[in-house]
């Protein structure tokens, strides 16, 4: 049986597929999914994702020892261990730590995707391990971007180009956005972080001050784990 | 002040905009706004999209003169006048004439952005009339794809790209989607039919024995006249 990969745009459009019907990949290149492959690469024991600040620091009370992270508008909220920059992800940050976090897109998008069969988390950093993993689940494939606000982003898109650029020959049946994102990637893949300079999203960023994090984000391939949803946990699948 | 050009991918993301702050032009390349706008410049005194089958048939116990024009899946719904077919907009059939007309996904569209400042029609056919006609507006301007049952298609959003590119270096913010957009067209825009040859739709409306229509369809600035919607009609402009 042939397999679909499919890309869905934005999580408002979640509700358009069966999601129980898909591995599914969440992609929230800025920053969430890049400094998620990264804390687990770096040994964290689990990341839990919640869309609330309040649900975050109500795991505080329950569990005094957990990371508290939290982000709302691209800013670390005051208060909490850090956001979500990569560089707060570090092995001597959290090896060995469950980190509760909460951000303003990615985890939207995870949890409307709760019913997949399986969830992973995919960023440039761990791009080759995600698509090799992906080869061997003869499943269908739904890439899930966490956008901006419920719309489209350019550089969730082109990350999701970049692995339908390694899936396509291998036999999947492509939708219409899984034919634009891998466009959209010939246009962006040789200077990614050039193409990007262009959005909106990229000028929001650097007015934050965090042009260091998209460079880092941007990295292809500097991580092998794969965080896997377990429960409430993001676990390390591989 | 700078206006925005924003492109709504599927009909699913208008609730994100506040469409009374822009003008808006429908999109919905194979094959409603074609014909619509090919019977328009054919002298077709007003076309009223409505969104069932029953509405339609409502109008012609009312007006037993006005055509009925109806298509479900790409294929005109049994003992309607014509369906969706741009060679059924002929001065011949439409001239003078009221036609009532439901498509799956254009009038879906349509009525979401019913509270735009203006909504008008576009497709390949009329490009340059609509894209000098915004030039004049002064407004934000917000390119709403009607897609395919609530997702993005490659053809709409390919025509979005075509009126971006008029108008992008004329003072407009443009968003991610219009950028994106606006980049698929740079690679389609030599050959949008072979372009368009590997989606999903085409295969679809291939199937369908309507081939011709395609053709028909992707021709640019084969007419001028811009159907505007005025009260439940879309009359001629200009």
């Amino acid at each position: 049986m042939t397999n679909e990969l499919n890309v869905c745009l934005t999580p408002a459009l979640i509700p358009l597929f069966n999601v129980e019907d898909y591995v599914v990949v969440i992609i929230d290149i800025f920053r969430a999914t890049s400094s998620i492959c990264y804390g687990i690469e770096n040994g964290a024991e689990a990341i839990i994702p919640v869309s609330e600040v309040e649900e975050c620091l109500a795991y505080q009370d329950k569990f005094a020892h957990y990371l508290l992270a939290a982000e709302r508008n691209g800013e670390v909220v005051s208060g909490f261990d850090f956001g979500n920059s990569p560089f707060s992800y570090t092995k001597e940050k959290v090896a060995g730590k469950t980190i509760v976090l909460t951000t303003t897109n990615g985890t939207h998008a995870l949890q409307r995707s709760i019913q997949a069969k399986k969830i992973i988390i995919g960023s440039f950093l761990n791009l080759t391990s995600v698509c090799n993993w992906l080869k061997t689940q003869d499943n269908n494939v739904l890439l899930v971007c966490a956008g901006w606000k419920n719309n489209f982003n350019l550089e969730d898109t082109l990350f999701a180009g970049a692995v339908v650029e390694q899936l396509k020959t291998t036999g999947f049946i492509l939708d219409d956005p899984a034919i634009a994102a891998n466009d959209l990637f010939q246009i962006g893949k040789n200077d990614i972080s050039a193409y990007l300079k262009k959005t909106s999203h990229s000028e929001r960023l650097k007015a934050l001050g965090i042009e260091a994090d998209i460079e880092f984000c941007l990295q292809v391939d500097l991580t092998t784990a794969i965080p896997i949803l377990e429960g409430e946990k993001l676990i390390k699948l591989i």
